[in-house]
């Protein structure tokens, strides 16, 4: 039997189709999946992809585009509608690009333009409190950070728009793997933060879109 | 000096008021804070209240309802102003009350008139599916679940709304304190699952009023 | 004193042969415990070996098969006795398939056809509901899920099979290990789901067999 | 609305009927759901129920049976019939009798005949052996055991029954809890050992009738 | 053998007496200690002192003084001689009072005049903004918060002093015991935190003391 | 079946009678395994028994003898033959105590007489520096300490004897529960340290009994 | 927008420039921070720089000194200004000398001179004592261990000064990753001793320059 | 300063010299320790050497003997004198034979002649059993095993000489790292199991050396 079964439905159901966790599936798996996809000239989005794996696919599928960063990997049949929302996406330092990027790429995917803000974070606040009346014009703040994972408290103190934090696995002893983040993020004295599990950029990207597409419908 | 030192303008920042955490305060503590909201004539809300604290606080402040069941202390002294916006607080199963109705006395004392619905988990499917369609018309969902905490992975793949989880510590061996639900709802297979930390009934209405006051704005 | 020493009694007291974990040893003892099969002519099973490994093997021991996807290396000097009852071995997603694999090679191994489902996880509850009727007519079924392990619970409760439910490893962030999956799976309020150790289809195979030999004995 | 929905298809769906999970449940919560058992006279079982709990309880139902160690609560509105199937409960030692007897009233229960065999762990190994030939003819083993979780391993390499292995919280310093003992299981060195979540006794009665119905329908 | 064996060169050696740890000792044990410090005539701290030990202690021993918030006892048989050198005690929340407080009273007993700045937290910044030209004044920052942790980072990219993070048990659901706290504190992005052990305001005194016997010597 | 199964054969395998554990066990177990040890006069130790446990023991037992620090309970229907051999049992601190007194009591119910050194921890090593020459005169000696269980490795770099640690729960933050005076026992970097469970000292007696008996015998 | 912000006032609030974690950035990333740095002819410092990353570096800007032991890369545009005060670095092995050199070269980076004393753990206690006189000279004490992280504990029982402990990630079995240190060094029985996260040299060296400063100021 | 301060009293005082962990020091601290070594003429044990380093180490000190399977680097200036007292090595498994190897080396290296009985695990019992009266001539008995790390328990329950259990880090999923094995050997039912780390054979042949050097005294 075929190891592949695709939920083509989901689009229709929840908004957005069926995204596809590239780290632990095979070459093989992966070529047979974007096949279905192309078969029906329906836009796919590969994430935590391998640069290795990338270099074959590009081979077969050159009509993608890899983010080595980002390790997203992205086929545009067609060009997603352009959507209302504005998600700003923070970082509290420059190691945490690659999940930044990870969020804004799933955003441009659906169509949407997310506002990018690296490296921010609270060692030097001024350089937060700079930024905030434009993120106070954003509808969705998605936060990431890794070693304490203190900038979303800090946020969810400032803004009162719905907060996304994202923690990463950057940092090192304690924090390395991004637990200690997570757990920092989880108990936050600040009120009503929402978090998504650690590196987790593209399933923060889909959680503002859930929202957005109820703001802005 | 004084140990209080509250924060009264969150609400013209955030949208709602610094919101009492009970559980690890003093009976003098939490005495001499109501004594500064009853001061101002401004509307309290202790969360994780233990019950021989609120008999005491009852006794001082006698305009205050405390529900046993959610642990939560709440004085109106003026009736929040009515709010747009549905959110529909679902559990897994009824040991999950304490929080569910954690998360509904929150949006009450906040304005907003949630809907619950207890005890349809994974088990038996076919309670969860049998209000498919009332929670459709909801804003946002509240999905509460101790266990392995799966009932937010089903409800994601079904609904488009936005979903905010809430572990419970409900459970006996590795799920005994939440964490297994809690790890379950992070990594959730279903796109986009907003996460809360264990028990946190009170921050999943925060988050959620966040969402609404961008959506019914 | 020889490093090996292999229980040849142990099909005679078990029903099954021991199997041979190959992932923690080295070439020279693999192949010196392959000689002690050969010079028998027993059937032999390898599990978790190395596809590094499985190359010099298969230099020395040609008459074996390695499946890369599965790990595992077998050598049949006789083909099994068929034997009555049915597996049917479902996966959460396409990246589980190595356990499903495992567990259906030790299967066939032994003289069983398994069944196999992949990727009928929850995230798209629809995909295993078609499937139903099929998985009814199974004496046993193993349920096989990574990320948050959910699977199991909404089989559980639809199914009266007896469930063996195996976690991978397949996730990342809290999930990455199996861990959260395992937990889950434990802790599920599905009521007598039996549990494996993450990965391990091979063992979930063998209580199976140990379930089978008594249901058609 | 009611925060009690009982599966009363579960029953026909699964073979057994849903038991109610008494540890997290209030007084209120578990009379509302006694009395809806009560108005349709289906035999009742509460499982992890507090001694005060129950002593409540008792005054409302008195036709309930408390067993104070196994913390069971039973209601038999009719006699379970007899079903064939013999099930071997093993303890490693007498701390673990509390899970034995709920395992085995779990059993009675639904109208089978368990056989309990106490405290004969792995530090006398002469006390297993001499109850081998007993051991050999049951149908279905659930091998109890807290500290460092041996007995299954040991159990599983002597007989060829399903073994369904269920880690108790006896123990202490790094064994408190269960833990240790229920990684043991799961790791085992013996094949094919089936692992349940620690104290969960009920659910290895349960997971033993899943199998029983298909062996000896 | 007594059970008791007491460092009397401590204060010689480190400039500081043995201090006494209270939580595990029974009160045979602490009345033998105490009458070794009565009859020198020497000052006495005892920590982590549990209420109910203290009612006996001060039978005995009513000279003493028992701080209930704190947990501290102490025995001043001669005052300390004021020492130079201003430590700023701040905290996150109102419920980190206690370890304030046993920060506090452990400088106090050794000639120390500490400032304490209570609910300072992150969630709203202005707090702490205001307090920032006072807190440039002290020699020593001793910065105690539960939650998330959040607070030393914050501090720490804003004041140049040494700075010593005490993580408190203040937090539930993966804040609960304080290992979140003491986690971010250790992964800060700020530079140069020091940390202490969870809830250990007498240790974060004592390092003030190493330091500030240095700095003003 | 009786949940009592003596191995009365202990005492001629091992060399000592089975011990038994009492912190799990009910009263009417308790009472029933030492009217099997009266009526065959053999002398029983049990250990961790709570002292409300004791209390009602001893009304059934008055030949026993309950020490309410060590918890454990001794019944000597015949004094245990003298053993040659030495062990020197140290502490750390005084609030270890209590496993110091179950690894004596331990011994001296097995015919040995322990020489106890309390309270000569590493913060104050003069302390043990005054007792080496006595030490060095031990056999066995038994280390017991909580906290960071810094006091094996400094014993184990200057005594040549087989040193076994005994790790306890004394401590607070991350040391509570004793894992973290375990892990570091376990890490020493003093070269062949053996290591018990956490609280253990009734293990770690009977170890160093059956290095003496080799030693002595 | 650009990925990098770097916070050049932090040298006017704190005392030092911001340094450069390496670990996880990449080469591109640290590119464009060092043209930020030369471009202002300001004094750069990158922390756990990997080798391979390093020799790229070394082709674009040759002015800096890579020490591949310490993983730290700097680079002096100016030498800095020579400082007073001193800090001693111990260490408990030869392993653990990447640490120290890492907050040696920290130290040397701001124009303070350490004194290293490398390999005096509590395995050979003569060592440390060896030392005694001259660490009493010192103005910090900056104690580096591994494996079981005992030398804090015997450093702060001996000497007076401010104690920095950081554990390191040399170990294996439960030591490995640094986990145990730490925790024992957050437990030390020797009071006032302050602690890093895992491997930060780095930290170390910054918090005893907060010291210093205001020591010798 | 030197990074090398090797302690050459060990061998006076503890009865074995100092043994060089290799597994994280650098080739050119492992060259000048051996230079020391080698000015002396004192034999030499370098534990866990990774074969690159060993092939290094080779070229410079040919008259060291490298084992790749236990990683140990021997050299002996002069043959250890012949020691009376014989240490029986047993191994679960096969794959447990580096540790195996491990501690005979070091016992081989010190003058004791080992016995070493591999794979003779608890999931076919009768291959221990076979061994006992042999294993009864020993002095010492070290266990070695990982998985669940059952074989001590068993051995412990049949045999009365000191047994040191040495758990591996042979396993998966749960197994994975040998803390299961750990904490089963730390909790078991068998009476007076002495422990060591993770895959420290070393360790547990020179506390077998501890127990030898009293005994053949």
């Amino acid at each position: 039997m075929s190891e592949i079964n695709i939920d083509f439905g989901r689009e229709k159901r929840l908004g957005f189709p069926e995204i596809i966790y590239g780290a632990q599936k095979s070459i093989e798996q992966l070529e047979s999946i974007l096949d279905h996809y192309r078969n029906r000239k329906m836009n796919a989005l590969i994430t935590k992809l391998q640069a290795e794996k990338a270099r074959v696919l590009l081979g077969r599928f050159p009509e993608g585009i890899y983010d080595p960063q980002a390790q997203t990997y992205i086929i545009l049949y067609e060009r997603a509608a352009a959507r209302h929302g504005v998600v700003g996406v923070i970082s509290g330092g420059t190691a945490d690009a690659p999940i930044v990027r990870e969020a804004a790429n799933t955003l441009a995917f659906l169509g949407y333009e997310p506002l990018c803000y690296y490296d921010i974070g609270v060692a030097g606040l001024h350089r937060l409190q700079a930024k905030l009346p434009e993120l106070d014009t954003c509808d969705v703040l998605i936060v990431v950070a890794g070693f304490e994972g203190a900038l979303p408290s800090v946020v969810g103190g400032l803004l009162s728009q719905p907060i996304i934090a994202v923690p990463t696995s950057v940092g090192y002893g304690v924090a390395e793997g991004g637990k200690t983040a997570l757990h920092a993020m989880l108990s936050s004295c600040a009120n009503g933060i929402l978090v998504m599990n650690i590196d987790n950029g593209c399933g923060a990207a889909l959680a503002a879109v859930r929202i957005m597409r109820r703001t802005n419908a």
